[in-house]
């Protein structure tokens, strides 16, 4: 099942190109909120015979006519992995980026997760918003995004399978200052509008293993990043396993499980397409910001 | 005034040593949720009459009788300045910790903020949860806490005086490895237990100007830290511009502004203690994680 938030926080379900608002499912407390999909997620095992039944009863309308938000709008927590593609560990540990350390020392492996904020979350209908360059320079990386669908602690990568609810795709827009210190990872990858999640997501069934996804990132007409989640270093479950050690995983969590090699600087003006294979792809524009 | 958050999410103005029930003056569909203390900080100027009146017309309940919970339970940010004091950037940068730079190139000045999970959070009657030591050792870390007021960006240091609703008490529990590479910070920093605050939040307007408020920490009967806010490198009003340039504050997001120098190891057993004047203080048992 293929499962959007839009407009004003409705749900819908991706049929074809159509989308069918089932909302109605929904408790009525959390509907049309930021945390209706977080509700949803929570209570999917439980609402699934009516969701189907709404989706059967009505007619759809074309994906294109909604404003489609990010899939979860309302998370408490966007984990996100430090360096776990080797390539990519390669290509930053031979740049001259003063103040960072991209050394393999500094994988997920050994650093385990970082947060990006939830207010940089936007959906597939919005666009990336830069900053004043001042110098600065702001890279793409496409990443396999983890829904959460359950509480869930200690887990072992085993028994993470049961916790992920489905998959979307993810931008993780960064700031790269390329002279002066780096500032912290957390806040250069938190600027309002720096990541890019969607269009929807697809829950775990229809994706079956994420151990060989292929990621492939265009900017513009020009395909910049290619890889397979074969390539992770530490896997979808083993990063959902070491995260529960550390604090309970809730539903609608989303864990960004690291960029491949390739990346690259983006400027007002691109439009950043990422497509992962079973999951989907988004295109988003880039542009100035206003203020 | 001091707000509490207590006993299934209701929210409490302490009076003395009672605390009246104001939950019926929030917005129904928020009412005695996790998100109830948000709704209630982004009215609050509208409802500050009806507060006024729920008080006087109530009769209290001893502080002692309730379950504190943290402040602001599902705040969206959880920002925290990296060093931001002088001096506890001299005590940690000549320590013996491999592979973390401790010098001033990476003050808050020059990092900015970084996230700790709300997932984090704790209230004033819960307890902190060392998970196995394991070689590792935990830190105390007492912080002046800022909780945002309304949805803000762009701010100067000026402005951003317009944007705190009040202050806590905030202890940043933090995980030092001491033999092998540092983890990320985000993930030292947010194992669950890890955040304590409270016990309340004195709005703004009783607190005054934050820049000299004194911090005090003990464990157990020992006085381990004493400092002033006068002694930030990075000032409240700054750190929130600071911030509102990357992405807009949102009511109810919690800015832990840094701890002073003195940090130093807590085991099970322990009870840590920190004051701030002005805010209030609160004590916390240290006990061995379960799970």
């Amino acid at each position: 099942m293929k499962l959007a938030s839009f407009d004003g926080f409705r749900i819908g379900v991706l049929v074809g190109a159509s989308l069918h608002d089932i909302s109605e499912v929904i408790d009525a407390r959390w509907r049309a909120t930021p945390h209706a999909m977080t509700s949803l997620i929570e209570d999917f095992a439980l609402l699934r015979p009516q969701i189907d039944r709404r989706v059967s009863d009505s007619t759809g309308v074309p994906i294109e006519s909604v404003q489609l938000l990010p899939p979860v709008p309302a998370p408490t927590h966007v984990f996100a992995a430090p360096l776990n593609y080797r390539r990519h560990i390669d290509e930053m540990d031979g740049s001259s980026i003063v103040g960072a350390d991209f050394s393999a020392a500094n994988s997920a492996e050994n650093l385990g997760f970082f947060l990006k904020a939830p207010g940089s979350l936007i959906g597939a209908s919005n666009a990336i918003e830069l900053p004043p360059l001042d110098g600065r320079s702001f890279h793409h990386e496409p990443e396999l995004a983890v829904v959460i669908g359950k509480r869930a602690r200690a887990l072992t990568p085993r028994s993470a399978r049961g916790v992920v609810f489905g998959y979307s795709c993810l931008l993780d827009i960064t700031l790269r200052n390329s002279s002066t210190v780096q500032s912290e990872r957390v806040m250069r990858k938190s600027f309002e509008t720096f990541t890019p999640m969607g269009p929807f997501i697809v829950t775990a069934d229809e994706v079956g293993e994420p151990s060989d996804l292929t990621i492939n990132l265009w900017v513009n007409d020009e395909l910049r990043q290619s890889a397979s989640t074969a390539q992770l270093i530490v896997g979808v479950h083993e990063l959902l396993a070491q995260a529960s050690h550390v604090l309970t995983l809730r539903p609608g969590d989303i864990y960004a499980t690291g960029t491949p090699e390739g990346v690259g600087p983006i400027v007002a003006g691109d439009t950043v397409r990422i497509a992962i294979s079973r999951i989907g792809s988004m295109s988003v524009p880039v542009v100035q910001r206003k203020w």
